[in-house]
C-alpha cells in the first residue's frame, strides 16, 4: 500500500488548484496562437485577457499594467536593469538596493554591475534595516541616474513580512523606484499597489496554486518600464515578446482569482500553522523558531531542532512521508546555509526547516507532520543517548 | 448548430498533440518543484530530464546539450547576446549576421547594436544570397570579436528550405558560429546536430504539437554559452535560472518524441498540401505560389490570390469557417506587408495567405478548404464583374 503524503511545501510549490487545472484543461483546446486573428487566435487572446483581468484584481491594479512573464525569476531579470525607458525616451538607473534576505533572483542584481549594488542589512527578527536603507538613499547621488528598491514583500523562508508601507515612503522621499517581491505575499495577505508603496509587483503562479511556467510583473501605472528582457514580437505591448503561454496564463488568472477570494479563509490557514508550531514545541522543547516576533504569513514555520541538522532531519520528513524543506528550493540541487538567516545574524552554519502550507491543507496533514515529528525527536534522543 | 472549423495554420501554433496532453495531465498532478530534495521534488525533476532526452532525440543532441525556455523568442534573446563565455572566460561576439527573411525575433537582433547587424539578402527564390554571407564575413574584422550567423532553417511563412549545410560550411570556414532557428523544421524535416553546421539550434514546443511556453536552445556542445538572459538560481546548469515549467516541458517531450516518430508520416502531410496547392491553382488560374520552386517544407503553402487583399480573403476564410494566416502570426495584431516577400523583391505592398497544415489534418479539412477557396473566388469575381 502506498504510504499518503502530506506535502508541506506550498512556498517552493503549491498544488495546482482546480480552478487552474480547469481552465488549463480548456485553454490547451484552443489551437490558435493570440496573435492569430482568426477566431482560434481570438479564442486565445480572449483567454490570456481575462487572465490579465483577474490577476490585476489579485493586487488592485488596472489590467493594462499586467506584463505576464514566464515566472517570477523572469519578472525580477526584466525589472532588475539598469536600462529603462520613460515614454519613449531612455532612463537611467544607476543604484539598485536589496535586501540580504531577499531571494536569490533578486540579491543577485539582475544586469546591474555587481558595484551598482547596495546590499542592504536586516535585523534580527528579520525585518530590513529601515536606518539603513535611508542611508544608503541619502547616499546616491542622483545626477548618475535613479536608484531602485528591490525586496520582498514576505520572506520565503521565514515568512516575515518587511513593512512596506514604509519602505515605500522612505524610497518615494529619495526619488527612488520600487520593485516589491511579492511571489510569497501574493494571496496570503492583501496587497493592493494602488496604496503607492510599489512601483512594481513580481508575482508568481505556482506559488498561489497556478502552474508553474507563469509570472507576471504588475505595474502602478505605464510611465516606466524597463527595456524589454525577450524581444522580437509586439507581444504584451511590447515589453515581453513571444506567444504566450495561454495554458499556464489561464491557470494563473484562475489560481489569482481564487486567490483573492480565499484571503479572508486564511485564519484557516493560521489556526494550522499553529497547531504545527505548538508542535515543534511541544516535541522540541528547544527548538528556535525563527520570525515569530514579527509580523509573519500565516502559513509558514520556519524552525531549527535542537541538535539535528536540518538535511538530515528533512530526509527523516521525507521517509516519513512528509515533504518540507531545508531553507529553499530556488536552485538545483544546492544545499547550504540559509542566506536569510545568516543575514538575520544566526551565523555561517545555521539551518533550519520550513513547513510552508496552504487553503488545502488539512488537519490530518498536521497531524501526520506531529507524528512524524515526534518520531524522528525521539530517534534522534535515543541515538544522542546511545553515543 | 455550430460550424464544423478546419484549422489551417500550424506555422502560427499546431493543436495539442494526445501524447503532449497526456504528458502535461500527469505532470500537473505533481506538486513538487524540481529543485526540491523531497520525493514530490524528485517527481518533477524526472519528468523535465525525461523531457529533456526526448527534445534532444529530435535533433540528435546530447541532452545535457538542452536549456529549456518559455519559447523560441526566448531562446533567441538569449542567443542574440555579443556577451558570451567560452568555459569560465569571456567571449565576445561583435557581428551579427541574420537573413532579411528571418522570423522578428532574429531580425530584431536580440540585444546587439544596430550597427551591428548585418542583414543578408535572400534570392527571389527565398533561399539565403550565399555570396553575400561569404562577403560579409570576408569582411568582419576578428580581432573585434566573433561573428554569429543566424538564420532560419525553414521559413515560417514560404516554408523555403535553407541550405543549412552550406551555411554552415561558409560560417565554419570564416571561424563563425552559427545559430539555427529550427521553429517551423522541426519534426518536419530531419535535424541532427552533430552533423556540424550548427553550434546551436532553437526549438518551439508549439509548433510541433507541444504547449504554447516552452522552447529550448540545443547546443552542439558545452564550450561556448551565452551569457544567461534570466538569473538568479542555478537551474538549467546556471543557463536559464527560474523554476521549470514542468508540464509544459513535459508537453514539449512527448510532442518532440511523437514528431521524431511522425517523420515518416510527413508524405501524407506533403499529399495533402499538394491537393491545397492544386485547389488553389485550379479556383485562382493566376495564383501565385511563392517559394514554390525552392526545397520547401511539405506542410506549407504561401499564397497570393490575383486581384484579392490578403487580410480581406483572411477574413472571408475565417467567416467560412477555415483558419488560416495572412503571413506569420507573430506580433500582436500587427498587420502589414510580408517582409518575408518583400525581402524575395515583391515589393512593398505584397501579402499573400498562408495554409500551413500537419500530420492530423484531414482529408475533410482540405476538401473544406477547396470548397471556400471557390467560394471566395467566385463572390469576387462577381463583385468584380458587378464593379
Amino acid at each position: 500500500m502506498a504510504m499518503e503524503r502530506a506535502y508541506l511545501d506550498y512556498n517552493a510549490s503549491a498544488p495546482l488548484a482546480a480552478s487552474a487545472r480547469a481552465a488549463m484543461l480548456s485553454a490547451l483546446e484552443v489551437e490558435g496562437n493570440p496573435s492569430s486573428v482568426h477566431a482560434e487566435g481570438r479564442t486565445a487572446r480572449r483567454i490570456v485577457e481575462k487572465a490579465r483581468r483577474q490577476v490585476a484584481g489579485l493586487v488592485n491594479a488596472g489590467e493594462e499594467h499586467v506584463v505576464f512573464t514566464s515566472g517570477a525569476t523572469e519578472a525580477a531579470s526584466m525589472l532588475l536593469t539598469p536600462d529603462w525607458r520613460m515614454g519613449r525616451g531612455p532612463l537611467r538607473v544607476s543604484r539598485l538596493l536589496v535586501a540580504a534576505s531577499d531571494h536569490p533572483c533578486i540579491l543577485g542584481g539582475g544586469s546591474f554591475a555587481p558595484e551598482d549594488v547596495t546590499v542592504l542589512p536586516v535585523l534580527g527578527n528579520g525585518l530590513l534595516d529601515l536606518d539603513a536603507l535611508e542611508a544608503a538613499l541619502a547616499g546616491h547621488d542622483r545626477a548618475s541616474g535613479m536608484a531602485m528598491v528591490a525586496i520582498h514583500v514576505a520572506n520565503n523562508e521565514t515568512g516575515v513580512i518587511q513593512p512596506v508601507a514604509e519602505i515605500g515612503r522612505i524610497a518615494k522621499a529619495a526619488g527612488a523606484l520600487t520593485v516589491f517581491d511579492a511571489v510569497q505575499a501574493a494571496g496570503r495577505i492583501r496587497l493592493d499597489i494602488s496604496e503607492g508603496w510599489a512601483d512594481f509587483l513580481i508575482l508568481s503562479s505556482h506559488k498561489i496554486g497556478g502552474p508553474k511556467g507563469a509570472g507576471a510583473i504588475v505595474a502602478a501605472s505605464g510611465l516606466l518600464m524597463p527595456r524589454p528582457l525577450v524581444s522580437g514580437g509586439g507581444q504584451e505591448k511590447g515589453h515581453r515578446a513571444g506567444t504566450e503561454n495561454v495554458a499556464a496564463i489561464a491557470g494563473f488568472g484562475a489560481a489569482a482569482m481564487d486567490a483573492a477570494e480565499n484571503l479572508s479563509s486564511m485564519k484557516e490557514v493560521g489556526r494550522r500553522r499553529d497547531a504545527i508550531e505548538a508542535a515543534v514545541l511541544e516535541n522540541a522543547p528547544g527548538a528556535t523558531i525563527f520570525g515569530k516576533e514579527s509580523p509573519r504569513l500565516q502559513n509558514t514555520v520556519f524552525f531549527e531542532l535542537p541538535g539535528m541538522k536540518a538535511e538530515t532531519a528533512q530526509i527523516a520528513f521525507d521517509l516519513a512521508g512528509i515533504a518540507l524543506s531545508a531553507g529553499s528550493a530556488c536552485s538545483s540541487g544546492k544545499v547550504g546555509p540559509s542566506h536569510v538567516l545568516k543575514a538575520m545574524g544566526f551565523g555561517e552554519n545555521a539551518g533550519a526547516l520550513r513547513v510552508s502550507i496552504g487553503i488545502s491543507t488539512t488537519d490530518r496533514e498536521v497531524e501526520a507532520f506531529r507524528q512524524a515529528l515526534a518520531a524522528i525527536v525521539a530517534r534522534q534522543s535515543g541515538a544522542s543517548r546511545a553515543a
